[in-house]
Parts: C-alpha cells; structure tokens; sequence
C-alpha cells in the first residue's frame, strides 16, 4: 500500500499507539479525582501539556486540549468574537480557510459582525497589506491559517500580524492544523491570539487536538461546566489521548528539520516526476509546506481517477477529505478553471513516506491515463 | 486495589481496549475519504452507530458522536435553546444537576431567558408537578438528569415528558450518562428531545460520547465546517474511539440485566455493612441506581477519609469528581446539613465489582475511623 493521503489522516506512530495502550490497560485515571490515580493521570495530563506547549513555543498555560482541530477552530473564533468589546465589529478571514474557520466566521454575521471574506492577490496570497486594506478600526475578528490544507501554500501570519499589532480589539486566530509539525514555527513569535492544532495529522490519535491561548488574550470558555483546564474547557481529559498526542509531538519534534528536509525532497522529486509522466499536468497553488503537492490533470475526475489510483494501491485525495464531493472553493478562490479543480488531486506526506511511495503513484497516474486514452 | 470509584470513571474493557488498538495499529482511516480506507472508516462508524443507537432504543441518523458528556450536554442546552422560537422563554432545570447542565442553563440568562433552577420537594425528587408548577406558557427549555451522579437518585423523566407533552416550544433535554448500561430505559420512551452518554463510565474510552437527538427536534450544530455528521457535528470522526464505544455497549448491554441485578445486591450489602460498621453513618439521597451509594460520616472531611482509604487500596470519592473540592451543591440541595455534607462519601460500582471490594472498603473504613477515635 502507497499512502500519500496524510494531510487527510496519517497512521498512528507505533510509541503513540504503545502511550495511548499504557493508560488504557492501567487502573482507571479520571485527573480531576483526588485520590492518588486522580493525581496520577493530573501528572500525565501536565506533562503532555508541558511537551506540547513546548513544541509549540509556548508557556503551559497556554495550551488547551480540545477533541480536535474543528473544535478548536469553532471555539477560537466564535468565543473569541464574544470576548471583544462591544457588540459586533469586522470578521475578517481568506477564501482560502477550511470550513472549520470558514463558516464559523461567516455565522458571525448573525452575531452583528461585518464579515468580510478577503481573496487572496494574484499570487494566491493573502498578504499583510490585503489584511490592512480591509481593516477598519474597531473590535475586529480575524482568521488566517498558516499552511493551506489543499495546496500546501504558507501565509505570513507574522507579517499580518504586525500589521495590525498598533490596533486595539483586534483577536487573531490563525489555523495551525497543517503547519504543526511539518513546518518550523513558534505561536508565540507568530504573534497571533490563538492557534490550532490536531493530533491526527501528526501520527497521534484522532479525537484530539489543542488550542493556544495567549496569555492575556480574551477568550471566553468553549462548554461550560466542570473545573477542568481552569474552567476553559471542561469534560473529563482523555488521558490516553493526550499522552499519545504527546509521544507523538516528543517523536517528530526531535527529528523535525530533518523530516522537513527529507520532505521537501520527496515533494520535488513527485512534482517533477509528475510534470514529466502526465501531459499538462498542472501545480495548483504554490507548494511551500514540505508534505502538500496538488496538481490537475484534465483527463478525468478526481473521484475516478482517485479510484482508479486505488486499484494500483495508491491513497490520495482530491482536497480536503471534510469537503467530500464539493468541487474545492480553494482552488476556485485562486482562479484555477473549473475544469482543472474538478481534475485536482492532493498528494500529502508523511516523515515515513518514500521514494517508492512516488515511484508507486507516477506509475499508477502513467496507467491510469493510458487507460483513459490520454497518458504518454 | 479496590476500585469503587467507577462513577468518575471505569477500566476500559479489555475488549474495548482491543477494538481501539485494532484501529489504531491499522492503516490511516478518515471516514470523509473517499478512497476505500474512507469508506471502510465509514463503515465501523456507521456500524458503532447503529449498535449504540439500538443500546439507547433510537434510531442510528438520531444519534450523534460527541467528545463526551461535558460535550452533549452543553451543545443539547445551548444550541437547543438557540433553536426555540423567539428569543428567550423559561430555562428550567434542578439544584441537582451535573455542572455541564447546571452551567449551561444559568447562561441562558445572558440570551434572554428567564432561569429557574428548582429545589427537590421532600423526597429529594424533582416530580412532574413541580415541573408543571414552574412552568408557564411560550417556548421553555429543560435540562434534568435521569439518574443522579452523586446519590443515584432515579428521575421520572417519562413523567415530566408526559407532563408538558401538549404544550409547544418545549425543548427536553436529558443527561443520561450516569444511567446509560446501569438502569433499563429507551430515549425513545423518555420522550425527551435530547439525552447525552458518555463511554468512559462504561467501560469505553474517555474523549468520546454522543447525544441523542430525536428525529424533528430542531437543534442547531454544536460546530461548523466540514460536513461529518450530517453537518451537526463536523470534525474527523475519532474510529478508533468510536469502535471501542460500540465494543462497549454491546458487552454492556448483552449482560444489562444481570449486570443490574449483581449491582443491586452488592450495594444493598454495602449499605448493610455501612450501616454497621459506622456510627452514625448518613445515608444521603435514595440509592435507586444499582452503582452508586452515597453516606456521610461526622469524623472527618471527604479528603482525609479518601486519603486513609486509599491507604488501604480502596478507592472511592466525595461525590463528582468534576466539582473537585467545592462542597456538593446536590446534597446541600437535598438539605443535607452542612457537616455531614464535608464528610460524604461516593461509593460507585461496575458490574466487575465484588464483594471483595466491598469488605474491603468496610474494613479500611472502620480501620480509619479508629485511627481517628470514632469507630466501634
């Protein structure tokens, strides 16, 4: 099996799965009790926080644990709007966002916000003056990802940020689920409110995820109930999968610059292995993340020929996975015809993914076109 | 060790544990791909779903995966009130919830409505004329629990239900997650509009639960993004949590009767034993649930006794585990006096506990008031 659909889901790395069985088979571990295997599963619980924090380049306080990605897009964005002062104001995001920030912001026009949904430039990007440009002054909601999960494009959230840092109100949320782990960065020198993290991208579980909260940055809780996680995110803490998120974080971190090196390799070496295997095949975007190459061929459907790579045992998808059967309002924001979205596929990797995994999906794209009467 | 603390949280079963791990150790699996990988992700989900909705006596598209009780219980109150017509209306629920209800409701009055949060009458019940006394015509949410987490007082929901049946603009919601797999009920059957489980009090994982949500009642997402769920709860389905859900319930649920039996008996000697071995000993609320005893003893606070016992390998806790070192606001409800109220002890039961346990408890229980020159 050739897996090239990591940015979807990526496997679970074997000491990940190994952390979340040791707490899953010991003596039951609810943190908040007071007992000693209360205490117990509370030092699990910090210890994690501390890694990951760490990872992240920030303070332990700062890190939240949530269910995942989508949960902590929703929260940032929904919660941080009703932290600002006054009612309403600019809810100011990109075509380029996922859903899970996408339609947060745009539900905040019921809220009284003035949404305001920015195209990126001709070069696909949403840069610092685009952002200015649309400022107003006032309380303002802003949310920018960092890596584009379709195209593998990098936003320079430090420089929008800076951009906006002399405007009081201002929160800014910046998506991180892409970029963590897969590119070198710091949430704190991004200089953004709060960011996004998911466990399942990165070889940790599906089901968790975190949120950067600045210190001193607004944010209202995301449910309300038990005192856990100082109240901001109460439910009781999945032990299991946050020592595996950990492990996992503990894992790719020590290897990161070389994963990235490794990475950047492989992609270059798939896109120019692509652009000689199948006529007019066509970049989408502009590949900067190490793990993220998307192309167009004008053959076929994604679905068909997604199906048809499956058949030579290759995974890939044609965009976001949570988009499913929706022609990509990615690559139509960046003015790629309709004809090339509809033919787009995502080959995403993983540090584990190889040459042969390349070699294994040129093959199958070469026969798959040849079948379908337009291959070399 | 003697475990009697399975209220906070239980084992997993080691069935459960397996039914994780052979996800976990499997190839990538997002159930929104479209890919084979997808799909077969697709099926243990929709499967889990199936099997869980028939554990709860409803449909599987009236179920909906959660991150866990906190989860349900605040996206039931909160967006279900989002849901009534108008704005605002009665927002009713009991001194005796859980805080993930408790809270929730309390915010509504922030969105217009009018809360009232009602004493139990001189049983410690909340019955349906209490509810119809509060209630008054225009749109209404409810929120009561159908067994209680710290006493295991048993609620008449189907009585409440049937109650305000005829009047419009009611929204019903139910925190069953102390019930589920320990009292015989069908959500159905309740005729609530909304009820919420939790898998790790069952011998599940912790990080996943699931609301139920009956077919026309109008409740808004608890996220928004990509379109998992039907939309009403997007993010990347956590399969591996979710099979070790269904594991669960379907063990749970194929020895129910029994399981509730053994219980019964076990906490009935415990009572008898309590009783005897103690001095003074307070029963606080009606035991009815089979798991969950609740006592008060005059010697000493919750935490010295909790820290004596576990001494003695005996395990059990003050009341929830989620209002760690906050005095019970259910027994002071209940009109327990303060005093007896610091001295209370949960002992809660899984169909694994033995008797064994239970004499181990009486022991280290008598063993501690010694120590502290109160026993016999």
């Amino acid at each position: 099996m050739h897996y090239l659909d990591h940015a979807s889901t990526s496997k679970m790395l074997p000491e990940a799965v190994e952390a979340a069985l040791a707490v899953m088979r010991a003596a039951p571990r609810n943190p908040s009790s007071v007992h000693r295997l209360g205490i117990e599963a509370e030092r699990i619980v910090e210890d994690a926080r501390r890694d990951i924090a760490r990872a992240l380049g920030c303070e332990r306080d700062e890190l939240f644990f949530t269910s995942g990605g989508t949960e902590a897009n929703n929260w940032a964005i929904l919660s941080g709007a009703d932290g600002l002062p006054g009612r309403g104001g600019l809810a100011l995001t990109s075509a380029l966002e996922h859903h899970s920030s996408l339609e947060p912001v745009k539900a905040l026009s019921r809220r009284g916000f003035d949404v305001r949904v920015l195209p990126p430039d001709k070069n696909g990007d949403i840069t610092p003056a685009l952002v200015l440009d649309a400022f107003e002054n006032g309380p303002c909601l802003m949310s920018f990802m960092l890596i584009n999960n379709e195209t593998g494009q990098l936003s320079d959230i430090s420089g929008i940020a800076d951009a906006v840092k002399r405007r009081e109100g201002v929160f800014f949320h910046c998506d991180a689920v892409q970029a963590f782990m897969k590119h070198d960065f710091s949430a704190r020198e991004l200089g953004v409110s709060t960011l996004s993290v998911s466990a399942h991208k990165i070889g940790g579980p599906a089901g968790i995820g975190a949120l950067y909260v600045k210190k001193g940055a607004k944010l209202p809780p995301v449910f309300l109930g038990g005192g856990q996680q100082k109240g901001m995110r109460p439910g009781t803490e999945p032990v299991a999968l946050i020592s595996a998120f950990a492990t996992a974080v503990n894992l790719r971190r020590a290897a990161l610059a070389e994963d990235i090196a490794r990475m950047n390799a492989l992609r270059d070496h798939a896109m120019k292995l692509i652009l000689s295997a199948v006529p007019g095949a066509h970049i989408n975007g502009r590949p900067d993340a190490p793990h993220i190459l998307n192309f167009s061929v004008r053959s076929a459907p994604s679905e068909v020929l997604i199906r048809m790579l499956q058949d030579s045992g290759v995974y890939v998808s044609a965009g976001s996975a949570c988009s499913r059967g929706r022609r990509s309002h990615v690559l139509a924001a960046l003015g790629i015809e309709p004809a090339l979205c509809d033919g787009a596929l995502r080959v995403s990797l993983s540090p584990e993914s190889t040459e042969a995994d390349i070699e294994a999906l040129c093959g199958a794209l070469s026969k798959a076109l040849l079948s379908l009467g337009t291959g070399r």
